[in-house]
Parts: structure tokens; sequence; C-alpha cells
């Protein structure tokens, strides 16, 4: 039997108590089915600052590039807010991005039916709403160098950024993008800033290439990403697959989470490239939502995020498709059920905590 | 008496129609009001390339320079997608900004009350809705040195933008966010993505500074830009001023347009420093819509952003305030009479073109 090694990277905020319930739902699989789970955990974020500042050890790097998959809270809050930039809570996360090379990013933006009533779009909008979208993560503007704050003297500063992009990144991203959508609808919208920025020349026509090379079946859109996200808000049901930079995909990726009235609801993936020999790719899944700190450690966190996020893991990194459809069939079980956490209660509903939450999926799993 | 000299630049697409409404209450306050305005025409975006080859003359921005206010259509169109780079339409309108430096983009979204049940959004949650978007508007990846592509052989090529903010640059646009802010709610939000950007960290600690030093009756939050977006979905009242970069500012104030339901209504200045002796800024007024190239010349474009404009144009580059304000009331009011171009069109109320539509608020002036 292949290993099934995964490694807890619970972080800081709700993001423990989350992943509590998905620890006892691992549990569950291989006591009752046998699954073979075994699991490591590790710190990232602010904890694993105050614990040896820095934001995610050697050791824990380590054991996250030789895991079969990574489990990933939330990190950060206002108490490592004045910590260096180099040590702050994100850091962590974009180290195992960077270092697990995690180019794609896949963010689903679904809208359980039981909640269409909550966005704070009409319910006409966004009932029904199926999008993914397929963020570049290991690039763009979050790496690119130099990235600095120079001092010029006279009290002004600079601060500098920089976006860059190799066709070669852009090809891989928009293959799984292409990949993607030949399992859904079969289309594609490519979202970039074209006619402002030069990177995003060259992700059109890179883009272009690919779909006219390899994916001349999928059908291919182009949006300016401001058009795309009021797009977005207007009617997001024309969307199928988005496929986007790092930055555009952290705006409109949120964005897209919000219509869904859902928030706490959302899980996401972030995939390596397949291994040459064993096919197998490096992988980190973590809910969409942040850390929370203003609820955190009072039990009424929705872990509902960092369960998807854990079929996502089953449904990608293990080929258990059936089982992550069961377990995304038991969510949405709980939610007909009327069972609600605090940040999508609504009248008539029965309000629960996390603990109860999870014990309610498992129980339908 | 002071000049008032505009420069019209139509541009492309449905810009044409919608400037001619503008031109016709433009000559009706000069005879009716003895206004005394004087206007000039000049080329911008496709139309300019197909005259001279480059998306705005130096003749006509020349024009631009000398005028006490430009007023701007909308550039581009399918017919200019393959056009070099340097001389695409957007390019008129990037030169236009940079050369008159008009640095503060101010966007208000402002929900009219006959159209709030438009929005895609619930009614609650835009009806009453008036935000203020303050964009910087000249620094930024818009500007930012590299910006290239870069052929590095082996079919691969290298696209590069670089996104530079200075002190002084992020001083002046907070600068104009708290002076408004005074007018308004009095709360000022700042957004960007310090949590990767360096650029961001130098944003929010300038605008921490410029409060503390100048503004300290004003209220000052901060968000993460993607934070930003997403609370501008869920709950946009929550917000007075925003202030944010040249690319965070194209989008957030995009989705900002698009809550409102009414993308053909809403109007922005892009303003200058005031000059130390006239204390006259330099002013360029637009449409936040696009040149919407599919509807061009069928007469059914909405006339409302542009003159809108216009009132903003009365407002802050002639102090002409009870103006700008019965101009305003001016459009509520053919609303509340149940006028509606195409794009804005619901049961029971009269569809009429662009020229009707600006006729009927040039009788309620
Ligand atoms: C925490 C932060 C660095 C991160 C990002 O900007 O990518 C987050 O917003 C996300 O979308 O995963
Ligand atoms: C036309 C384009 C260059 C422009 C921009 O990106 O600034 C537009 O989207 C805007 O917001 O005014």
């Amino acid at each position: 039997m292949a290993s099934k090694n995964l490694l807890l990277l619970a972080g800081d905020g709700i993001g423990p108590e989350a992943m509590a319930e998905v620890k006892k739902l691992i549990a569950a699989m291989n006591a009752k089915l046998g699954s073979g789970f075994t699991t490591d955990e590790g710190l990232v974020g602010g904890c694993a600052y105050d614990a040896h500042g820095a934001a995610i050890s050697d050791a824990d790097m380590e054991k996250a590039m030789a895991a079969d998959a990574v489990l990933f809270g939330a990190v950060g809050g206002p108490k490592w807010d004045k910590v260096p930039y180099e040590v702050r809570p994100e850091a962590g996360l974009l180290r195992l991005r960077k270092d697990m090379e995690l180019f794609a990013n896949l963010r689903p933006a679904i809208c359980y039916p039981a909640l269409a009533a909550s966005s704070s779009l009409k319910q006409e909008v966004v009932e029904g709403l199926d999008i993914l979208i397929v963020r570049e993560l290991t690039g763009g503007v979050y790496f690119g160098e130099p990235k600095q704050i120079i001092d010029l003297g006279n009290g002004q500063k600079r601060g500098i950024d920089t976006q860059v992009y190799d066709t070669f990144e852009i090809e891989r991203i928009s293959g799984v993008a292409f990949e993607l959508a030949r399992t859904r609808r079969n289309h594609v919208t490519s979202m970039e800033k074209r006619n402002v920025m030069k990177s995003g020349v060259l992700w059109n026509e890179v883009v272009t290439q690919t779909q006219k090379a390899r994916y001349a079946d999928v059908k291919l859109d182009h949006m300016l990403a401001d058009a795309g996200g009021m797009q977005l808000v207007r009617w997001p049901k024309q969307f199928d697959v988005i496929v986007t930079d790092n930055l555009f995909g952290d705006m409109l990726s949120d964005i897209a989470a919000m219509l869904t009235g859902s928030i706490g609801m959302l899980p996401s993936a972030s995939l390596g490239a397949p291994d040459v020999k064993t096919k197998k790719r490096k992988a980190l899944y973590e809910p969409v939502h942040g850390s929370a700190p203003d609820i955190a450690g009072q039990g009424i966190a929705n872990p509902i995020a960092m369960i998807a996020s854990f079929a996502m893991c089953l449904r990608y990194s293990f080929g258990m498709v059936d089982e992550a459809d069961k377990l995304e069939g038991a969510i949405a079980a709980v939610l007909d059920d009327g069972l609600r956490t605090k940040d999508i209660l609504s009248e008539g509903m029965t309000e629960v905590g996390t603990v109860a939450m999870g014990d309610a999926i498992i129980a339908k799993f």
C-alpha cells in the first residue's frame, strides 16, 4: 500500500480548532475504513516564531517536503503585527509554497444550496454557483526581485516590488486550468491587465498559444482583471475555470469566495508538478479563510473549510474519489439538517460549535 | 472672469455619443446661465492612432496641458487589439495621467435609490451606498521601470513590471483622502498587501504617519487589499473613503462601481496638485465605464456617467458647487421619473436612448 503520510500544520488563531476536527476524522477513517493515514505535526506562522524565531523551522520544512500531503490551518494575528518582515507569520506559508514549488492553487467557489440565501448577492445570482479559480502561486509580484525598501535620504523612502513571469510558468499553470476545465464545463477565462502590464501581455500570449497547441477543444476567453472582478460580481455563473496570476488570483478568489456567502466553507489545494517517476505531486491543502484571531479559542469557528480541504486532499493526493465525494456529501447533509456555526447562522437554523459541527459531519460520513 | 477652457477628448466606442450630450449641456449653460465655457476638441485612443499613429498627438497633449479641465470619453476596441503596445489606445489615457501629473483619482460609488433594485447585490446591502475610492494614479506598477518583455532564448520570454512607490507619492494621495474624508464621514480605510509587498509596507507606514501628523481627527483603518475586496462585497456601507494604490484602485473601484448596479452611471475625477500660485489643479474627468464597442453607434449608450463626470468638473475645477448639485439632482430626477437607458432598464420603466436621456437631464437642469 502506498504511504499516506500527512503533515498537519495547524498554525495560529482558529487553525488548531479547525484542524482538531480533521484529526478526529482521520482517526475515524483509520479505525473504521482502515485508511492507513499516518500523521505528524509541526509549527507554522506566529506560533513557530514564538517557538524558534522563524515563521517555519528548517526541520518542519523538511517534514513538509517529505510528506505525501500537508494540511495547513491559518497563520497570523495582531500579536505578530510588529515582528520583522522576514519572519512575519505569512512568511511561513510563502516559504512552503515556494520551496515545495506549489505553483497551482485551486480555489473552488461553490455556493451550497443551503446557504444561497446568506450571500450578500441576490439568491438567483449565486444559487448553484460552481466556479474554479486556478491561481499561479509561486511567481509574480509575490516573489520577484528586487523587493525592498530603499532609504533615499531627506525622509524619503522607496518601496519596490517586481512582477515577473516566464513563459514556462504561464504555460504550466494554464495547462492545469485547461486539464481541469475538461473535467468540468470545458471553459477557461484568463485574466490579466495586458493593457498596462508587460507580464500581462506575455500571459495573454502564452495562454493563447497553449490553448491552440494542446487544448483546442476547450473554450478560451480573455478578460482584463478589473473587468473580470466586475463580471464576478455581476454574473458569476458565466465562468467555469478562471486562470490568473498570483496577485490577481489572491484578490479575485477572495471575492469569488465572498459571493458564495460562505467564506468559512471554502477549501483550497496548492499543487506542484507531478514527479517524473512517481507521478506524485507535492501538495498543501488549506481553508480560504484566515486565522480569525477575534474568535479564536471560543469553540465557535467553522471547521467546514478545513474539512473540505481534507476532502480535496483525498481527491487530489490519494485518488480517493469516492471518499472525497462522500465527505463533501456529509458536509452538504449536515447543512441540509439545519446545523450552522455562528458565521453562517440564519433564522430557524440550529447553532452549533466547532466540535459539534465536526462530530455531525463525521457521523454522516 | 476666470477662464473656463475645456478640452473635449471623446475617444472611441460610445465616447463620442456620450460626449455629445455634454456638449449640448455646455451650450445650454452658456446660453441660459452665461456660464462662459469655451471648448476645444482633440483625439485620443484608437481614433488618434488611426489619424496619426499615436494614441494621443503632441499637439493634443499640449492642448490638454493648457486647458482648465479635460473631459474624457473612453478609449479602445477590438479594432486596435493588434496595434503595437506603445501606441495602443490606453497609452493615450496613461500619457494624459502621467504628463498632467493627475495623481489623485476620485471614484465615487453611489447607489442611486431608483436603481438599488438593479444591483446583483441585495437591496439592503447597497441601498444608500455612498463611498469614495481615492486611487493613486501616476505611480505603482502602471509606470515603474523596468517594464519589458525579454527574450531568454529557447522559446522562453520573461515579462517584467515594477511596482514603485516613494514616500512623497503616498503622502500626497493620503492627504487628498483625509481632506475629502473631512467633508464626508471622517473615515479613511487604507488598503495594500503589506504581508507580501514591500511597497505595501511603506504605504501602510506613510499613511499612518500622515494621519498622526496632520489628520488625527480622521479615523483611519488599514485592510489588506484582498480582505478589502471581500468586505466591499460583504458590507460596503462600512466604508467612507478608501485610499489605495494604482493597481488595487483599478480593481477595487471597478468592483465598487458594479455593486451599485449602475456602472453606466459613475463618474470619476483625476486631479493634479494645486499650482503654488494660482491654486488651480490640472484635472481630467471621465466616466468609469469603458468604450463598450459592442453597442457603439446605436444611440443606446447611457450618457449619465459622462454627464456626472461634468458635474464633478463643475465642482472640483470651477467651484460651481450649486450647479454641480443641481446637475446631480437633475440626473436623480429623471431616474425618479422612470427614464432608463437599456443598460439599467427594469420592468415598468420607460426605455430611452442616449439623446433622449441627455435632453431629459438638460430639461430638468
Ligand atoms: C496570507 C497571505 C500571504 C496569502 C496570500 O496573499 O497569498 C492569503 O491571502 C492567501 O490568499 O492565501
Ligand atoms: C483603460 C485602462 C488603462 C484604465 C486603467 O487600468 O487605469 C481603466 O481600467 C481605468 O480604470 O481607468
